[in-house]
């Protein structure tokens, strides 16, 4: 169905074709006097990807403007506390994508997924079997588990970082006031063992009243993301996880706002019915949970 | 090559290959519930070529830092009068590709370039053969050519806006007083033909005191544009044309920092040297130029 003026592919005629490509080309020669090769490796390959999209959807004037007025109000809501580039990053999977990337499969080693915006440097330290609420709302929630290496050998004395949201969907930096709660870290033991109480995860939205919100919003997504517990997991000679684990039959994880949800990743999260004696012995008033989370650590690359 | 468990074109293994598109595929299907068709699809593409970029290049989490931040950074400084994201846009020859997708070749047709961020509604009519630099400072320039539609056909009464920079690089609205120069519209006589004198055009940066002027120096790029002059031609039943005429021989040509140079635009400025005489009677003092600019229109999108 072609013609010698028309290239099939795209409906577009030749002498059209010829103008972009031409186009394309220049930019991409105009980066070769650049002497740091990994930047002109970077920039060859984003000017192609971005000709690339305005080609193929045959973008308009007007949808450019529309893009760069949704970069305008990101940036200008972009602040100390907000940072609306990395939520786009994050809704496009892009976030994900590049963790993927740099945390490459190796055996049974666990997935890691999206650090988040919610880490915070110098966290309490709790002892093994150790509360790490300090009185954060929610449901308690015993987890337990192992580090190893992918030898199956016992990790002992690895730091485990774990942070959550609250049950109202809120981590303690969310708060005006100067509160430490439900973040804390730890370390294994001798045979590479944890535990903790802490809460059960609960969904929360990521920030939505801006550009991001609003794209969600015209794209029929919602800004929910899964119930998770953050793990971030170092130890001398292995690769750092950064990680989460998932509710397993929280409705969300198939829709998670961020695409972090990887099904290696959901655990059961087993609830206990109020006065159910806990196995360390604690006193807990009503409901409670437990999940368990063996964590496989890669070794740390060359 | 290959082996069972590798990708040959990327060097990826196997189940790393097969968590990165698994990954693109489940954000590729979060915009199924779009019911605009047309978003979807571009919401697609970008999706697509943004997850092609990092996979291709195989970005650190370093680099993706580096990037939120040139963005925050480029929001930061953009306001009122500065938009640092058109001209990223622009470096990126984003902006050219756009204007080439919507400005589709058609036979002799004018080529369109850059509309550029200096251009001003209501500028002052002048009469054929008038002087549009209202003063600035520059070589006079004498300019003159048709206008006729892709027949041939000459285009009585189009309306023509030229705009320039001055000899110091800079259009008036750049200064901080209300003066208005070196910009005006005029229309064409019954058969098609136009004549003004402006100023020989000189070459100028764009502004490069933000993220963009960090990222053409960190590759190597000068912030230069080409010496040019602007013109937008609108008529009745014809395609708009937003271009440039640039002078043969600028040695920028070849690197001008936006992409909007085209051989077809480039035009024979020709100098004239003190005393030649105008061929209107003109007393010019010291040189002065003289170019051709025949333009054709395309018609009107149906």
């Amino acid at each position: 169905m072609t013609t010698p003026s028309t290239i099939a592919s795209a409906g577009v005629p030749a002498e059209q074709e010829r103008r972009e490509t031409a186009l394309t080309d220049r930019v991409l020669r105009s980066f070769d006097g650049c002497r740091d090769p990994r930047l002109r490796e970077v920039m060859r390959s984003l000017t192609r990807h971005l000709h690339g999209f305005l080609r193929e959807t045959r973008l308009t004037e007007e949808e450019w403007a529309a893009a760069i007025a949704f970069l305008t109000a990101a940036g200008h809501i972009t602040d100390a506390r907000r940072q609306e580039f990395i939520l786009l990053s994050d809704v496009l999977g892009a976030s994900m994508q590049t963790i993927t990337i740099n945390n490459e499969a190796d055996g049974d080693a666990t997935e890691a997924t999206v650090f988040g915006p919610f880490f915070v440097e110098n966290s309490p330290e709790a002892p093994i079997g150790g509360d790490i609420a300090f009185g954060a709302a929610g449901e308690p929630c015993l987890v337990d588990g192992t580090v190893t290496d992918t030898a199956g050998r016992p990790v002992p004395g690895a730091r485990i970082e774990v942070w959550e949201a609250d049950e109202h969907g809120r981590y303690d930096v969310q708060y005006d006031d100067e509160r430490t709660a439900a973040r804390a870290h730890l370390f294994t033991d001798d045979d590479g063992r944890y535990s903790f109480w802490g809460i059960t995860p609960t969904p929360y939205p990521i920030p939505h009243d801006g550009p991001v919100g609003e794209l969600l919003a015209a794209v029929g997504r919602s800004p929910m993301r899964a119930s998770h517990l953050h793990f971030m997991v170092t130890a001398e000679g292995c690769r750092r996880l950064v990680t989460h684990i998932f509710v397993r039959g929280d409705e969300l994880l198939d829709k998670d706002s961020v695409f972090g949800v990887r099904e290696s990743l959901v655990k059961d999260f087993e609830r206990q019915p109020a006065g159910t004696p806990t196995p360390d012995g604690r006193s807990v008033d009503g409901a409670w949970s437990r999940a368990r989370f063996d964590i496989v650590l890669a070794p740390a690359r060359a």
